[in-house]
């Protein structure tokens, strides 16, 4: 296995495919060295855990508590089981996670329909989500009762302030429940320049995720209202996410907590995509076509120019159909991983 | 956070109370830090955790693949779908840990009844299998499908391997399918003194567990046969089980495969076991009730000794009406730890 | 198709193999004809299955409404559905027809864990089930919080009021619910001698079976409680039970309730049971092995007597291990059948 | 209950809310009589059953059996069971039955995921079908697997055999499963002037609805290739669809297919509507919105003319945004009642 050490044929340029591809931060290794020391109780009884869940919720203003998960889908998962009876549906864009990238897991593991909404941006407005309404009532439907968004979207939008008000207003008005897949909350906060409590506010539950802001595997289910979250530990068990030795996944909230790391980790990442938007601007055969607000870029590329970039490894197709692609940025994406490759993209576009 | 670097209050005293009281081996650690080098793909296609993944399959001798996956219920769960149409049911010992100790996960995930067995010793033979069998062909009743066994069984007893042996050659002729929970194979592969390779042979799928092996967090699922790990991938990630950042999945594994730590932690946990029954043995009060053929020490006490004993931490009651308690052992357990343990029980028992 | 009319090859021989083996009473056919008029609303909306809702739950004195299905499984399992979270499970005799003969539709359908107990004639007790209130409050176990039980059982035995009465306060005192499979339930208010009303107090929700009462196929969801109902509509449509012409099932149930059809026929059942009995007494290699106390009679016999009474169609195998054998009666069985039934047996037993 | 036998406050009007607010067909009834003759085995076992089984295998040219059901909803899950995997998925119109008026079941009781198109007829065609086949290999997403169509579709619309035998043929190219809700199959055969066979070939499996053509409750699963129905007794059972005396079923499918009642049923109520839509024809504020091709009228209507006929009970509004109302006829509607309708919403319309 020396190989491994010593690293083998890893990915050397830094890749704009996935926040996912990039290592974890070094201060979240360090926090692993740093607590495993002594035996401790298992499945979140130790001392780690209970002091980081304490210090998220005081952070997200959660009265239900934080539980942490190992992967985004049995975030969701686990967050959308606390607010659905069988027969009862979560209203969400038709480019929700959710929807698109868990393989049914929301069908499969809880049995739930998804009642999706074509949306131009990946966002739902309350007139996106009215229709669905008239389904109330009927037996023969499945019931409207929650609305499920992403913050920051899919497609690397972010709800302002008011549209989330606006939102929250019409779940109240209406009895749905909102629930916000926060697998990059971070980078909303910092587009935002808000607080992780300023945007858990709206919601009865949502995700917090680490991974994409630096982690290895650490996500987390944050409960806003007190008594909600009274099931998580029988749900959790059952969903199979429950981590025995679980102080090794609150260890990598806790690094990213300390000192603000989270924030400085998502704004770092947002400002590089919002370079390389400012640097594709104008090249011939590349048009954005999402607002960037999170760390994401997209764009459609004329036909002809993908095909160029494919063998570069530079593009990475969103949407063959609408010649879409998309470019990550991550914490650890530098200012000259971006200008090479805008460099490169303008080379092969000028082509 | 300045008090998670420091440690905060950890369990000083060695806990005999699970295995995954642990921390995880250093070398786990070193090789987390090891891999965190560069971008890399993500969702298992990154080098490492291919080369681990065919390392393990050699090990194993497996032609259907090998799959990580972040707990040992989801590897049991991922495990069992391989092998089950709806209808079909799983005959395992009523003290199995799919069937009591995981919330009822098989239920709820895959639909899938249990046959359950009670059984002396936590160990199914053919016999106690057979009466199932009736069930065959009746429309009205779940089919028998899947034979689940546990190595070392959760009682910390082994199949020898003759014992083994029958239940593959009952299974074979009665279209049953055997699946092995490998949460702890590293003791028994120990106990037994035969290789990975050894026990596997034997099982359609098993799990493979790390965790309580030294790791922080890493089950494999492997899949004996060829082909039938063809849907593993969409399993996986529906049931929620694709970690994205997987290198550090498989690093946790490639630690332990390196150089053979793995077998060494489970000699020496298996033989930290043996010390404390040995120093156990003749303590009055205290009946051991199971061969220790692994890292866990079952004995029956006496209700005033548990009574005694509780306010002291050192016993871990498993069944109140049996009288039951548990003591596990760990790679990371000392002779100084265990023959401590003994001398406070022995004191205790003595008053 | 003319020998569908013409009835082709029929038992003509009475069935003692199981009391769905009757034909309809014709006063249930006659009903069927008398509701055939005109159009209707459908799922329920018509006039004959309010009337007969409201006339049933005055029988029952039911205060959650009464809800119409197909058959006695989906009966059984949309009353469980109203009773059960995820992660909680339903103690229940290892006997039950649920954990038996619904080929695990509620595992399946449900998702839920069935926590069975071995009994001597197939009755629950406090005692039985207090075990399983160990598992209360651990996260990895499925909680325990429905009680099913049938009246009559599937052993042909009923509940004393009194027993009913400690079960329920039992299932008071731990938060736990009271579910009754009916799907005999007029064999054990005749046997009783009790209104419906007497033996659904005891419960939370019950199913009530005509099918073996003299209908077709109708079977009822009785809610007891207040409040406890309000989800049956969606859950019974997406348990696909949801019949659209529904005057015909509630037709049924009608033609039992006029004149007290339902009790008189479950009378002459239970009295023909009895008089099998009788006549078996002292059959050499026939031994009873269950109280009758509804229309089963339960009987193990030598197994050279088995084997030559199987050519004759005289007997249906229970259990085969256990060399039980059950007969069971119906509304039609007349006298001479059992006598002619009793006389083959005794003349087989003789030889 | 005498006021049952009377009658009670049916509708006296003749229907066109729905083709299931028809009584039986009187044929149906007496043949129900005619089977209510003596004991006979249940669940199937039966001569009625096996003889309507073997009829309706030798029209439709099935090879893998007819299995009866008690509802349309439980006929296409059940149905829908036999060609799907866990992680594989359904694709289907919007409007589809399965999607809008089952309540989730298919996500509930299978665990798959729909995955819908919008159509303007509520038919798929090949090039709607074929953009899901992008999601095909991506672990992260469902597998597109099987196609379902109805026919005649929701929409009152039917496909033209050349439309089916693209769809064919593009699912057999394609690996894809075709799947045809049935429910009102007959009225297909009607239109197109085929056989069952005819339109059956195309499909892997089908459902065949008796209810909404004269029957009480019996739908069919026809399944046409061989080896593919072997898991039905066991799915069924599960999905509790067993019904204990199935010869009061198979009876109903006997009338009808009996002297061809089944078509005659279907082509009269076709007719009637045919004759419906020629006479809203011109009518102010009525406009056709779909091609009359089964027992089906859709019309889009101006609000106003829908608010005055809505207090008359003769609209049924499908879709409240579209201003859209549906009329159904049955195999009872008469001129008389149509001409009544028509000359109704006329004089309204005339206002």
């Amino acid at each position: 296995m020396s190989n491994l050490r010593s690293g083998g044929p890893v990915v050397r340029r830094r890749s704009f495919g996935s926040d996912n591809h990039a290592a974890a931060h070094p201060a979240v290794l360090a926090m692993l060295v740093a607590v495993n020391e002594g035996d401790a109780p298992a499945y979140g009884a130790d001392p780690w855990t209970e002091q980081t869940a304490t210090d998220l919720s005081k952070a997200f203003g959660a009265h239900g508590g934080v539980f942490f998960v190992g992967t985004g889908s049995a975030a969701n998962v686990l967050g959308l089981s606390l607010l659905l009876r069988p027969y009862e549906g979560v209203v969400c864009p038709a480019t929700a996670h959710i929807n698109v990238d868990e393989c049914g897991a929301t069908e499969r593991i809880l049995g739930n329909k998804l009642l999706t909404v074509p949306t131009p941006d990946g966002k739902l407005t309350p007139a996106l989500v009215e229709p669905w309404l008239a389904w109330r009532g009927d037996e023969h439907r499945v019931q409207p009762r929650v609305v499920a968004i992403a913050q920051a979207t899919e497609q690397g939008t972010c709800y302002t302030r008011s549209e989330l008000r606006e939102l929250r207003d019409f779940c109240s008005a209406h009895a749905l429940r909102l629930y916000i897949d926060g697998a990059r909350l971070a980078n909303a906060a910092a587009h935002l320049d808000c607080s992780l409590a300023d945007l858990a506010g709206y919601a009865d539950v949502l995700s917090f995720g680490a991974t994409k802001n630096g982690a290895l595997a650490a996500e987390a289910v944050v409960v806003m209202r007190e008594g909600l979250g009274t099931e998580v530990p029988f749900l959790r068990k059952q969903q199979m996410q429950l981590v025995s030795k679980m102080r090794y996944v609150a260890a990598q909230f806790a690094a990213l907590l300390e000192d603000g790391l989270w924030l400085r980790n998502a704004q770092h990442a947002n400002a590089m995509a919002l370079r390389l938007a400012k640097g594709l601007r104008g090249t011939p055969g590349v048009q954005l076509c999402q607002p960037v607000q999170s760390n994401a870029v997209f764009a459609c590329l004329d036909t002809d120019l993908i095909e160029r970039l494919l063998p570069t490894g530079q593009v990475h197709v969103w949407d063959a159909r609408a010649r879409m692609v998309r470019w990550m940025t991550a914490y650890n994406t530098t200012e000259a991983d971006v200008d090479a490759l805008v460099g490169d993209i303008r080379q092969v576009a000028a082509r």
